[in-house]
């Protein structure tokens, strides 16, 4: 693959890695990913929701959408996950860039038969533990969804965390350098105002507070 | 465009907004952006920094970048914009939705002529002032780094913020449901360790400690 990513500068202290566990880590603490198909000959982004289910990537959506039903079709894919950790100032506008982790995986993806579970998974991974403290999908729901995996195969991994790396001469001047990181943000928990009484905040919500997102 | 992004579910409430101005408040509250092109007929992702310049779109990278020549050369452009603001938590896993806002544009990228100016709206669009608190960029540096601007004209906003719309039997059961936001994230601020004594954190950076990142 000639076109690679690449966030920001020229000089990014940016890292490959080919490790699979790295990988994951990444894709399992986010939980967008961007979507990108080929239709009539151009390129279009879709943002959605997606997990990580052992070795596949899955995502979800209407039967009446249109991407879905071209990726179903066979139309390769490109996924990316991104996470943005901070800034990285440097002395020069030319040294700064952004701290963060990209992951970008290539395929195809195919209906994934075992729909009820697969859909579990990508409730889970947004609110652990929801799938349980719910109802069952109805027949009519579940008909109306189609849920969609991608082998993770083929795939690269950057990553770009590092002090700044300013020549000598700029060290010397008097302009400031460090890097700016960004924690995870806090929750708020806004009960439904149609919530009947007496009802508590279930552990899939609770835990949310002490997660990073 | 037959193929339109789409985000999670169903049933989601998302509304479709042609305001210019909504689009504009998206794409100046976001730094990041995802780039999509086609390469020997496949898609490809590249997360790269972006910022809004009036009518148009800037990106930057290095004039060895094969991707950004490739944008260089009229292939044709898909970016998105994505802000995640929390979860919409309803009854059902099927009700159940992301707050967001997310922008997609079309297009074709060109060279910015405008090279130094470009490039300043790229980096005070992260950190607000900080070009005028570093040295200028010297010729070796421009000459490694390629703007490309892309005109803010074929684009789609979607947005996504309301209560659960469970049905009237969901509503009657015991399950909680509601909203969970996300606010900003907090900020830390991390002097580099070759920084010269007695060199203050600048306004640029003081000032992403009370800026919604």
């Amino acid at each position: 693959m000639s076109a690679v990513p690449k966030l920001v500068s020229t000089r990014m202290p940016e890292k490959m890695s080919t490790s699979r566990s790295e990988l994951d880590d990444l894709l399992d603490s986010q939980f967008l990913a961007h979507v990108s198909l080929v239709v009539d000959g151009e390129p279009v982004i879709i943002p959605t929701l997606f997990a990580r289910d052992g070795d596949r990537i899955l995502i979800h959506g209407s039967t009446g959408s249109g991407w879905l039903r071209a990726l179903a079709a066979g139309a390769p894919a490109c996924v990316a996950v991104t996470e943005v950790g901070g800034i990285v100032v440097a002395r020069s506008a030319f040294e700064s860039s952004i701290v963060y982790r990209s992951a970008v995986l290539f395929g195809v993806f195919t209906t994934a038969e075992d729909q009820v579970p697969a859909l579990a998974v990508l409730t889970d991974h947004v609110l652990p533990g929801r799938t349980a403290e719910v109802r069952p999908s109805t027949g009519k729901e579940l008909a109306a969804t189609m849920a969609l995996q991608m082998p993770i195969d083929q795939w690269s991994l950057r990553t770009s965390d590092a002090w700044p790396d300013d020549p000598p001469e700029d060290i010397a001047g008097d302009t400031w350098a460090g890097v700016v990181r960004f924690g995870p943000p806090p929750v708020t928990i806004h009960p439904d105002p149609n919530l009947r009484p007496g009802i508590p905040v279930p552990p899939s919500v609770t835990e949310l507070s002490t997660t990073d997102h």
